[in-house]
């Protein structure tokens, strides 16, 4: 039985049929949907001679032993964001399945090294606010006791959703045990954004995950009337904030692939008829070095209180989060790169903005390294996220080059 | 009995004593404490050999007949905003309190002409949104239809408030039977900006109110991830939005009195991890000159329109109120000038930003003039609100000497 991509497609269709409603994908972490979808996938998993079970993180591997111990990794995640896409996190643990299912057959169930498949829990961390859950327990980077009192917005915990899914919080650092014998980590992904569809490219290498500097900065001024109060006189927190909402672009437009973001302004009293008194803004900066990380984030600093003197305002920084850029693995780079070649003719070695499951992998010391296939329009977390289909049939087949190629690697390298 | 403006200032202090809490005024129109305060007032009224009553819209007259029939109005209000002052709206009526006494003292109870004081209902607006109530049923202004079903945070609907107060909204035009006779009408009022304490002077002659242009402009981007999506390809409705904000400043400081005001942003879907989709933005216009007015609203739209443009946007504007300039009567302003002249020794004029009970009479057709006291640093609306004692005192005098004048000239211009 040889590789068939089609039914990668024809089984993301059917997931969708199975987990989405008129608003999009519901597969939220925890949910009795995304349940719904793990038995499904689960079912498919057991027509192969795999082993399968959930760790204590909730995280559901799949393993193909092969004549060697040393495993080669292939994730994903079927969470999604509510009202999200069909392709976001399940092309990946879809693509993986075929590529199984294309060693089991050619080895007659033993290939020369392992081979897994990791469904991780809750990678969207769209109910309780903590991206990354299941990876993070995987990697031993997730920390327990900040997250175990979240709360999604009728108020139960993370604790709670977890235990009801048969997960005991307490229990997460079992979860590393599963890096045993890990080689490399291998994710299909889509891009998210625009920039393989503006390059006419159906999949592009992935560099690594940009690190992310993210903070609250609150201009002060003096809320007074907007009908008393003279131009000159005025000590207007929105003014500064505006002037720092257009200068980020500025900061982040002298490197290649760095982004700067003002997503969320906010005015107070936010009235028609006072000046903004205070001025609340956040700021996300990325990039995968971090040095223009630490620049950006250094010339946003000066900035914002430069502005801040400019309208007699004072200014406070507060971070909300931070990550450091995680670079992939060389090696597996230019193995990406070799399959993405073969496959489509053409490559493009990009930083991937959004963060994903093999930066928690990565940062635990494990060769990993992402695959993009392009995203229609750059949109995704939405139900109108799209691929072209022969894309999407590319990808499979590129993830599998990669596979047999990363399987080599591991031979090469014991 | 002589003017005793000194009794003004413990007047105002009794008010506030009987009406404000740690926080500040709470005398907000149609609740228990407003109602405590026109009682108290009333109950000083009674001593003085004056008629009084509420008509139809709830404004509270006291009426000091006269040898002529022909009024000079005194006019004011004891409601507050929440958490306000405790000079905005009830200094104007205790100082007219004062000058009726002196009227009725001078003139052993009948003045040349009638002397009226009106405390106008509900001016603020604060709990239903509708400032200027009172004075706009005088006025004729009043759209019942247009008010009747508007509500409070708690539900409570304007019509139910009102007839917990005794006042019928069907009833409003019979206050438009109070417009007969009046012949003037004068309004003292703190400043609520900084303009007289900048040029250091206790009085002002006010011009006129400000007309208004109030819109929400909507500029509408592409929402998408702040990591995948490179900075030329965003459509970022902030950056849109930040160019209005900045610009809308030039835009006013063309003009010596004209203010422009971005009182409102909020960003859509406002969240740290994506490019603002949807823009909302208030602003707001106002000077006393129609043409700089309408210049102002032009020039405001066509920057929108270039800066949309230049980001890939596109924006909406809708108008959510507007009036007209009210300038106020020329031979009033010239008493008002005298006035402030003889107590200060030197006076300014400028328009009012703030809309005040003022304007609507006088787009009655009754020549009206306001006079400013210096306030404290610009602040009203807000328990810090302050004005010197003696400045107090002076505007109590000032309006005394303004109330002569234009008895006068009623009596010259029959």
């Amino acid at each position: 039985m040889s590789l068939n991509p089609k039914r990668t497609v024809a089984e993301l269709r059917e997931l969708r049929s199975l987990t989405a409603d008129e608003n999009g994908a519901q597969r939220l972490a925890w949910t009795d949907t995304w349940l719904r979808a793990r038995e499904w996938f689960t079912k498919k998993i057991a027509e192969l001679p795999v082993e399968h079970y959930y760790d204590a993180a909730g995280n559901n591997w799949a393993t193909l032993r092969g004549a060697s111990e040393e495993c080669v990794l292939l994730g994903g995640h079927l969470d999604s964001v509510p009202n999200g896409g069909w392709l976001d996190g399940s092309l990946n643990i879809l693509a993986a399945l075929e590529v199984l299912r294309r060693f089991a057959a050619e080895f007659n169930g033993r290939p020369p090294v392992t081979i897994r498949i990791v469904d991780w829990a809750d990678e969207e961390g769209a109910r309780f606010g903590r991206s990354l859950l299941g990876s993070s327990a995987f990697a031993g980077t997730h920390s327990i006791s900040a997250d175990r009192a979240r709360t999604d917005r009728d108020g139960t915990k993370l604790e709670e959703a977890l235990r009801r899914c048969g997960v005991e919080i307490e229990r997460f650092p079992e979860a590393e045990q599963e890096r045993k014998n890990a080689r490399a980590y291998l994710e299909l992904h889509i891009e998210q954004g625009p920039v393989l569809e503006k390059l006419g490219l159906p999949l592009g290498v992935v560099l690594g995950t940009k690190g992310v500097e993210r903070h609250i900065i609150t201009f002060y001024g003096q809320e007074a009337h907007s009908g008393s109060t003279p131009m000159n006189t005025r000590r207007d927190a929105l003014a500064a904030a505006a002037k720092l909402a257009l200068e980020i672009r500025n900061i982040a437009r002298k490197h290649a692939d760095a982004v700067c973001t003002m997503g969320s302004l906010k005015t107070f009293p936010g009235i028609a008829t006072a000046v903004v008194g205070r001025c609340e803004t956040t700021l996300d900066q990325r990039d995968l070095d971090p040095n223009i990380l630490a620049q950006m984030y250094r010339e946003a600093k000066e900035a914002s209180q430069r502005f801040a003197d400019e309208e007699k305002c004072r200014v406070e920084w507060a971070r909300l989060w931070n990550i450091e850029p995680v670079p992939f693995h060389p090696d597996l780079l230019d193995l990406c790169e070799q399959a993405v070649r073969e496959v489509s003719g053409a490559s493009h070695r990009m930083p991937s903005g959004p963060l994903h499951d093999a930066a928690e992998v990565s940062r635990a010391g494990i060769p990993a390294v992402m695959m993009f296939v392009q995203s229609l329009g750059g949109i995704s977390h939405n139900k109108i996220e799209d691929t072209r289909e022969k894309h999407l049939e590319l990808s499979v087949t590129a993830l599998d080059r990669l596979a047999s190629k990363t399987v080599d690697w591991v031979l090469r390298h014991p």
